[in-house]
This record gives structure tokens, sequence and C-alpha cells, in this order.
């Protein structure tokens, strides 16, 4: 009976050198989010496969890995359709688990409660290099708060996070909702086709405003308010330092002061507790997928990296959706797979201060003297070194060398018996 | 749409509190072992299912929970066994992944390689009380060390995780699958049985000598072998001290003198590097259940715990049966989840001192002066205090009730406008 190598299809063994990044990075988040009263929760990895096809994993619900039923529920002989034989499903995202944990758990947690989730995640999406069917999130949500201190307090912890990882000038995206189902109305276009609306506005990154008018031309809207849509954007290049204000002045009595005013405080209180060099901007362009949303949206856009590195927004109506009770809700999900790759690839330098000490012992050394060595090796230990304790190997140079390569600087030989010089 | 409030029948949802202790537990865990040298990797939570099943993983493999295929390759239609409906599985422990890891990735390895792993697997168990089908599990393995270096390395990093943990007065018991062998050897006992015998031997703590007696009776083994065998045992009584040299002296010729000095070695050297106060104990009625053991075994036992709260082994064969290179080996799996309990139980008081701050924020309070309360907050946090923002209740003398059993001990009001006293 031989194993096979590989992993499964489309999943990664991590070996000890991005380990220790990701361990870092993990640490790094603890120790931030909890500074700023973010407690860790988790949750299983599976759920039952009603929560997980709810409606709010969007297109995650077709990359479900299913888990097959157990023992007497298992009957593949009359077994039709994939929910006859199972029942479970591993989660997609860390959102659905959490509305389920809060609704299960709320009576013995504080209000607001400050969620803080790391963990792994399944997606059976077509392997290709760089995405994998295992990966894990990073998710901050704040339940229970109903005023844009939760964006504010999601925002400025998230950046603190990037800023001690060392990132730096990248830029928050910002903005709502509201604003974009304000903009469609203030030119005019159809309310029931916003959502489509704003999937062709998505792609301003990729296609620029001429290709979202095209598309918009092409998908059969009235001229005027594609023209009068289009303009809007356009007018934003003559007023890069004061977009919002801009925007807020054109769309008038379209847009409810309370969402311009939510965004400019969001604004001003993030730039003020920044810890390192960072933008936040407001981005009318800015949609988020998921049609949940229903107030801020936020993105972090690295100059490093092509697409998002996390991103999130309020979701206020979800929770009482599938709960029965309405609590409000913001969350920010950070991109921890593109931050390791982005650290792996720029070669991070974790700090550790951990002197390193490898002992080498010949063969045959007795056992009296075995028992000093590691109590030796215990005694550096305690005082904070890392002691690796290994058998001397015929090829001395090699071994020190490998022991080298994994920052061991420090060299100790033991003989069978005390050398004599 | 509603949610079903409830996690997976069988797991659990992981509330703040304990999280805490988990989290601390772990980086204990991860500090300690990597001062003994030891880097942290992991495997994906799936494996294909004929590793699953390849013998190694025991009665495990009778708890798998399989992983359905998915698109074309599904075909209920034509489905008869349940390979033909799952071909992945989630891990049921974490040393067929690490074999199967360690195959694909020893070139890259160092070697000696001294793994840590720490994560969720799954068994699908009949739930009971303080038993779940998601579970972590936390092991340490040398791969690649024929001497007992391996062992002492492995032990004495676990006693010092255990010492931090402020855990004492706990006993390691330490036998030998060898020493097993040649006492039942000695005893005249049949080879073929061995396996049956020792399944019988590892009642001692339930049965006593006088219930293992009777067992080997009714199994129709013959009486003088059973007298010898139970001798043996007995005899122990009177070698309270040095049952480790009674035993090999009664051996004799039956034991390998280095299996007997092996263990003397073992245990002085673990003994000399103590940290905390625990006993290391030849214990000959130690059998452990899996079969694919070669050498010295151990386990820890808690006083405040019935079972074991951990344990492990060397296990030579294993890499090599399985990928066609052989490869010495060695590992201890800390009983996570049960440190984690008895920790629990006992009101285990993480050391933290992170001063906790709240700052309680009116509602009504401008933009200007949010923005600065937030700068605040900013630099107590970068002092290393810990800062909750919220806003302020109607209900505050509750609010910061709630906040006091969270474990904010300083509070700071925020007012619309500055007080006037």
């Amino acid at each position: 009976m031989t194993l096979s190598k590989k992993p499964v299809t489309g999943m990664k063994d991590i070996l000890p050198k991005e380990m220790k990044i990701r361990d870092y990075v993990i640490g790094v988040i603890q120790d931030t989010y909890a500074s700023f009263g973010f407690t860790h929760i988790e949750t299983p990895c599976m759920e039952n496969i009603s929560n997980l096809n709810c409606k709010a994993g969007g297109e995650n619900e077709k990359l479900i890995f299913r888990v097959l039923k157990r023992g007497e529920k298992l009957d593949l002989a009359s077994a039709v359709t994939e929910d006859d034989v199972a029942d479970l499903g591993l989660r997609y995202d860390l959102t659905v688990p959490l509305v389920r944990f809060y609704s299960n758990n709320s009576a013995s947690l504080p209000s607001p409660f400050k969620a803080l989730q790391i963990g792994p995640v399944w997606r059976a999406d077509r392997p290709q290099r760089g995405r994998f069917r295992q990966f894990y999130q990073c998710d901050i949500d704040i339940l229970g708060e109903a005023s844009n201190l939760a964006e504010i307090e999601l925002i400025t912890a998230t950046t603190t996070t990037l800023g001690k990882l060392g990132f730096k000038g990248f830029k928050i995206r910002l903005n709502d909702r509201r604003m974009l189902k304000a903009m469609a109305s203030y030119a005019g276009l159809p309310e029931s086709d916003y959502d489509d609306i704003f999937v062709i506005l998505d792609k301003m990154d990729k296609i620029g405003l001429d290709g979202v008018k095209e598309e918009l031309v092409a998908a059969g809207y009235d001229k005027e308010s594609i023209d009068k849509y289009v303009a809007l954007f356009a007018g934003m290049e003559t007023h890069v330092n004061d977009s919002l204000s801009y925007i807020i002045d054109e769309l008038g009595e379209c847009l409810d002061p309370e969402i311009g005013n939510g965004l400019k405080e969001i604004m001003a209180s993030v730039d003020s507790a920044k810890t390192c060099d960072f933008e936040v901007e407001f981005d009318p362009t800015l949609v988020r997928g998921m049609s949940y949303y229903t107030g801020p949206i936020f993105e972090v856009a690295m100059p490093e990296y092509g697409g998002s590195c996390g991103g999130g927004g309020r979701y206020d109506e979800m929770v009482g959706k599938f709960t029965g009770q309405s609590v409000p809700a913001c969350g920010f999900s950070i991109g921890f797979e593109r931050i390791v790759m982005l650290l792996l690839e720029n070669d991070f330098k974790i700090p550790d201060d951990r002197d390193k000490v490898a002992f080498l012992i010949e063969k045959g050394v007795d056992a009296g003297r075995l028992a000093d060595i590691i109590k030796e090796a215990a005694k550096l230990r305690s005082e904070g070194k890392q002691v690796m304790v290994s058998r001397m190997n015929k090829n001395k140079k090699f071994q020190r060398e490998q022991l080298q390569e994994q920052g061991y600087t420090e060299f100790k030989d033991f003989y069978r018996e005390e050398l004599k010089h």
C-alpha cells in the first residue's frame, strides 16, 4: 500500500518558510485587532447545507464541497439528487457561519460584538496559479453598532495591521451602496436594473469610462440617462481632491445628506488616526460584488498588486433576514492569502531576535554525559535561545551548512570524550 | 429563508472566553517547540480517500467524513458503493498527512526534520459529552533521527510546554514496544497473539492485575505462561524505585540490552532537563493502541484527569511502508482539547498585562471631534493599550458593567460638547 504523495487537487502543503510568515501575519492580526477590542471566535468548518445555500453566498454556493451522509442516513440506491446523499458542506466563507454563530450565541455575547475569525474555507474553483481550493480567510465584524463608528474602527484596525506588516502607499477605496443607487437614480436609470448596471460599473478598472458607456448603450438604456451618468464620473477628473463634495453637490436632493456626511466622517476619522502611510479615497466606482451590502463599502488597493487585498462593508439586513432578529452589522475581510503571497514575494524578513544554537552530539556519548548536554540545552532555552540538539553526522560540513540555512549561527560540538588539546 | 442556528451535530461554536485560552495554549506551544527547533507546517484538511484508508488509521478509518465528488465525476445513477461517489475525505489525524507531506516535500526539508502541526481533524464518532466530531490535534514529530535523541527532545519539549501552562505533578509513562514483546516472549506466550494479549494488558488501569490474569485465562493461554507473565508485573510492587532494572534483570537474555539502556538513557536525560515538577516513570503496562509503533512509547498522565493528556512513540517503519523510502520517525501528540478543557475548568487566568480602556462617545459628536477621539485611541493603542471605542448607550451603567466583565477597567466619556465643570 503506497500513499499518493501529492496533496488533493487544487490544495497545497505549506512548508516551514511560508508557515513562518503565515504565523507571523496571524500574530500581528490577532495582536492588533485585540488592541481594538475584537475577540477571536471559531465555528466548525462544516455547516448544514441549507445554511450554505441561503443565497448570501452568491456564486460561491455553486462551489460547495458537500459531505456524504453516513450510516443509515445514506441510501445510495434510491438517491436521485446531491441533496439525497449530502446534508453537510464545507464553508465557503466566514460570513454565513458568523451570522449563524451570532444568532446561536447572542445571549452570551456583549453588544456591540466585535468578532475576529481566521480560518480555512473551501471552494471547488477551477484550480489555477495562486488560487487554491482551500485557503484562509480573515474576517473582522462588528455586530450591533448602527453608527459609522463600526466602519471607522474596522478600517483603522485594518490599516494599522497592514502598517505593522510593513505595507505602505496603499489606498482605502470608500463608497456607499446608497451612493451608487443615488447616482443611478440621479441619471434616471431604471431601479429594477441597478444590480446589472453596477456589474457594468464594476468593470471601470478594466474597460475605462468609455467601455462602461459602451456596455450601458449595448444594454439598451436610455441615451440621456447614460450621458448624465457618465458625465458624473467624467466630472471626477477635475475634482480629484474634493470628489466627494463634488458628487454630493451634483446629486443634490437625490442623495440623503446623511450618506455624504457619513462618508466624510469616516474619511476624517480614518485619516486622523493614521499610523502608516496610506490614503483613504472616496471612489464612486467601487461596487463590491455581494448584494447583501446596505451602506458604506470599502476595499484595500495595494500598489504592488493588481487586485484588492481585502474589502468589506455594512450589511444591516442580513442578520435579521436569516435569524428574525434585526442587528446592524459591518465587516472587513482581509486578503490573508494575498498578503502572505506579497510578503513571500518581497522576501519579507520576520523580526526574530532569538539566538539560534545547534548542539551536535557524536554517537556513543554515554548516558550521563548526554543528560548533561540536554540539561545545558534546557538552560539556554529557558534563557530565550533556540537550541537544536542533533546527532553529529559523518559529513559535519554539510550538516553545518544545512543548519546555517535554517538560521543557526552558533555551534557546539560534543564528542564521546572531552577533546584534549 | 432562515438559518438553522445550531452548529452541525457533534460540533461546537467556540466563544471568546474559550478561544482566548486556545490561542494562549497555541502560542505557548508554538513558542516552546520553536525553542527546540521544531518548525510549523500545514497540510490540507482533505486527503485522497485511499490515503486515509491506508490501514495506519486503525479504528478511525471507520469514522471518516467523505467528500462528495463534483461535476461529471459524480454519477449518482450508477453509484453502488461510497467509493463511487466520494474520492476525498477529511483527515482523522495528523500522522497520515504528515507522512504524505514528508514524502512529497522531503527534498526541500532538512534532516532530521522536526515538524509541528496544529489543526482540526474530524471523526464521525457518536457525539457525547466532551467529545466532538471536529477537534484540534497538536502533533510534533521528528523524521530522520534514528537515535533516542528524538524521544528525549519530544518528551522534554512537551513537558516544558506543560510546565509553562502551569501543569505540575504529572507523570510521563514510558515503555517500549519491544519491551512488551520481550516480556510476553519471556513468559512463553504465543507471538502470533501478542496484539490480543496487549489489548488485555492495556486494561490494567481499569481491571487490575487480577482482572488481566482472568482475561488471559479466559482467552485460553497456557497456565504456566500466564503465571510467569503475571509474576513479572506483581514483582514491580517491591521494586517501585528501580522497576526498569528489575525487569531488565528478570528478562535476562529475552531482552536486547540496547532496549533497556535506551529507556534508561531517555529517563536520565528527561529527568536532568526538568523545568517543572513531574516524574518520568518506566511503566511496563503501557501499550498505546496503534500497531504502527516500533520502539519507545510514552504517555502523559495528568492527576486532575483520569485519562491520558497526550502520548506518542517511535514508528520507524511507517514512512518506508507508505512511501518506499525508509525513514526513522518518532512523534508526540499533545492532548490539545483536554489541556484546554482542564485550563477552562481550573478557571485559568491568562497572563495579560495590557491595560484596557473604554471610550464611550455620545451620539451627535461632530466629525472633527470624532476624528480627535479616534486619534487619541490610536495613540493609546500604539502605546500597547487595548482601547474599545463605543457609542454611549442610554443605560450607561449597564454598558459599563458589560465592559467591566470583558476586562475594561478605565473609562473615558466623550459628550457632544465638552462638559464644563
